[in-house]
């Protein structure tokens, strides 16, 4: 009679022990240590091996027979199966590639503190503590109605737009709110016109989405309208961030604004306007968003990524009343909504003006981040750097003389993680230069980095 | 000297006179209250008329003059701009179809109790409080190291399958892991075989994505993979849910599952298998995952709406490691990944054996409305439903007799909200009957719409 030599422990402190027992022969028969056509030891010499109760072993039997793992010969005995296909254990697990580790000049940081997460744990806990049904079930397709009167009331005061709760979707990123126009606007191939240079990841969300994005130049006015009508006068849309054109920051005038806004109307044509940055103005009142001025053609897209942290993931979009079935048909098949907790939770830090409050405190951090960051490469760079001073966001430019063409080995030689405006343009030719996130990082580091950035920039072309 | 007739006021106890002007006038310019080429006070009365400092009107009209809403000529004054467009009003915002209350034999919901949620905005509230600067920003693309780990054992304990927890990726639902794997594996076109009867959403999902699921009958031992290869021999994957069929129940044999590995297997194809219900189990352990008999073909899905709640959005892909970069490439341009505490809560719940615990209280729940729904059901219809006790799960299928077609008038006459087996299938014809959720219902609910409706079976076919 075989024993069977298997280490099988079954923890007889637990009920179940047909399920452990199940469990562990399965697993010995799926790697191989019980081998294809093996005889097992009989129900009554195993239950007795492993102390356990013989009615539990014969169950076990009957389910490992049932999922076809032994085969029951009557008469015989039970045997494990032959046939049974064995796993192939997996090749090695590549590292995929995690984001880098902030580093001063990286793009797109935010400053939080202790009392914003004090405060925002608190209202999480809240909501979900006081969850309803409905708050745990699929909810509304465009997400918390809370935390939409709030947006809705937050744009009329701050940016001009007015717009009813109801034409407010909430997303889980400006990205994904991308991908949201993209499949339920848009037809594979269709032509985008993004601004050259631009945002990278928007062109690819474009890409990856199966449109086209085309390159329209900018001057100092923002997108170049007319260009754009003549390179690529079949494009559907435009996505363009206007209030802070992203990475050069000029404001787009108005006298484009309404052009681009006459081109949307003259071919019903689409304005994906992503207004990253504006709650970070340092310099008079916000620009208007173009949603407040032709908002039947305008795809409004703001978030919290910003003023309070990516890892939130939350965003919104703004669209008009008519294209809302056909956006939310088109979210059914994406990420459907964020948890209502961590919406109603941010609408609770906007109600009761916690949010605006944190905001104003972290634009006089990045005001300031942003000021040290300019003094020091002035001084350092000299005329070897030509700095902007952007009157919003979280980034600044500086631009290497016109033809100079060493912002790669600059870069090298300061150590620092700058995005290139070559890297940022699609067009092969064009002004150099260094796109510098000045955000959520600390002062002393940046200010060491501008040092170094702006002492390379002095020795390279000084 | 015009008066600026408008009823403007300015709350003196704020700071920003010049943001709140600005703002009253550019929304009296936008919406017509001001009309265009109009000629503004001077700053000088209208700070008069008002009472504030008249720089500060000085600075709004500039502000004013930079956004393009109003003309200073010089010696004229200051005018509002010719030529602005008028905001076109959005039409009336239509509501969107939200999911409805929750009515008995309403699939897909769960039960959770206040004990749940309390230990849940507990971990909650603890991981937004500790949060490190990397929980903060954008993560790994596949989701919370801690939480995979837990899933990975989990698996390898429940489902039979051992995976590295690195192959895991973290999803904000099933269909959204649908999505990504039709991203990021598929062409636009290629065939899907999809069990007929199946799952609707995940159909929907697979056309959304430009793929083309094709119907595969069943039978007692599940899809019919002869019949699959003979009708869509150029499939590329294969949608199954083998564990616990949806809706049949069927649970596909091992032979079956034999053969549909091997199909994949021979022409690199892919196995797409939802095992959305397995951790409801009534009778017996687990059906092993196809994943762990055939790692390398399976694309595992898994999620917590079942155990936890539909409003969590976390779900969970395991994939073989080749195809993890072509995978997070795809993902980049949807959701990215959900937020880091509702992932990192989860795992604690996990981690401590609260999760086990409350999926088997509810799972004594759930057997309990099974077995009052089965029980009504078999007594009010008699002969007049066939109805089946599912071994796993949080729906009964109950059958007409064979050949009768009534199930739509005997829904209607009982008044509920079950699912037809006619309204699961693509192919016009077969047998009807109804599907009936009785996870997250009151029971008393149950037992009235078990009476209701198996009374208007009687009535109809008796």
């Amino acid at each position: 009679m075989p024993v069977l030599d298997l280490p099988i422990r079954l923890d007889s402190s637990q009920r179940g022990q047909t399920r452990q027992l199940h469990a562990a022969l399965r697993a010995a028969i799926l790697d191989g240590r019980l081998p294809a056509g093996l005889k097992l030891p009989s129900s009554r010499a195993l239950a007795d091996q492993l102390g356990i109760n013989r009615n539990s072993v014969v169950a076990a039997f009957e389910h490992l027979a049932g999922d076809g793992f032994v085969e029951p010969r009557p008469g015989a005995g039970t045997f494990v199966a032959v046939g049974l296909p064995m796993p192939v254990v997996g090749g090695p697990v590549p590292d995929p590639p995690l984001p880098p580790p902030r580093r001063p000049f990286g793009l797109g940081y935010s400053l939080t503190d202790d009392a914003l997460l004090h405060r925002l744990a608190g209202h999480i806990r809240r909501r979900v503590l006081t969850a309803q049904t409905a708050d745990l079930d699929y909810g509304d397709p465009r997400g918390s109605a809370h935390l939409r009167r709030e947006i809705a009331q937050y744009l009329a005061v701050q940016r001009g737009i007015r717009c009813d709760p109801g034409c407010i979707i909430i997303l889980t990123g400006t990205q994904p709110g991308i991908r949201l126009l993209a499949d339920g606007l848009f037809r594979p191939g269709d032509q985008i016109w993004v601004e050259d240079p631009g945002y990278d990841a928007s062109r690819f969300t474009l890409t990856a989405a199966g449109l086209c994005p085309v390159p329209v130049p900018l001057d100092g006015e923002g997108m170049d309208i007319e260009t754009g009508g003549r390179d690529w006068p079949a494009a559907r849309a435009a996505y363009v961030t206007p209030s802070h054109q992203f990475p050069t920051g000029v404001a787009m005038s108005l006298r484009r604004r309404l052009a681009l806004v006459a081109w949307a109307r003259s071919r019903q044509g689409w304005i994906i306007e992503d207004d990253y940055d504006s709650e970070f103005r340092y310099a008079g009142p916000p620009l208007t968003a173009l949603a407040g001025i032709a908002a039947e053609r305008v795809l409004y897209l703001g978030g919290f990524t910003k003023t309070l942290f990516a890892g939130l993931r939350l965003a919104y979009l703004v669209a008009p009343p008519e294209i809302l079935p056909q956006l939310l048909a088109a979210r059914a098949a994406l990420d459907r909504f964020p948890p209502s907790f961590t919406q109603d939770a941010v609408a609770d830090l906007m109600a009761e003006g916690y949010w605006l409050n944190h905001t104003r405190r972290m634009r006089r951090h990045y005001r300031m981040a942003r000021d040290r960051v300019v003094a020091i490469l002035r001084d350092c760079a000299g005329p070897a750097l030509r700095v902007d001073v952007p009157a919003q966001g979280l980034h600044l430019l500086a631009q290497l003389p016109e033809g100079a063409t060493q912002a790669h080995a600059i870069r090298d030689a300061a150590g620092v993680e700058a995005l290139l405006l070559s890297e940022a343009r699609l067009r092969p030719d064009g002004p150099e230069g260094f796109v510098l996130g000045f955000s959520g990082h600390p002062l002393a580091d940046l200010e060491q980095a501008a040092q170094r950035l702006g002492q390379a920039a002095r020795d390279h072309l000084g």
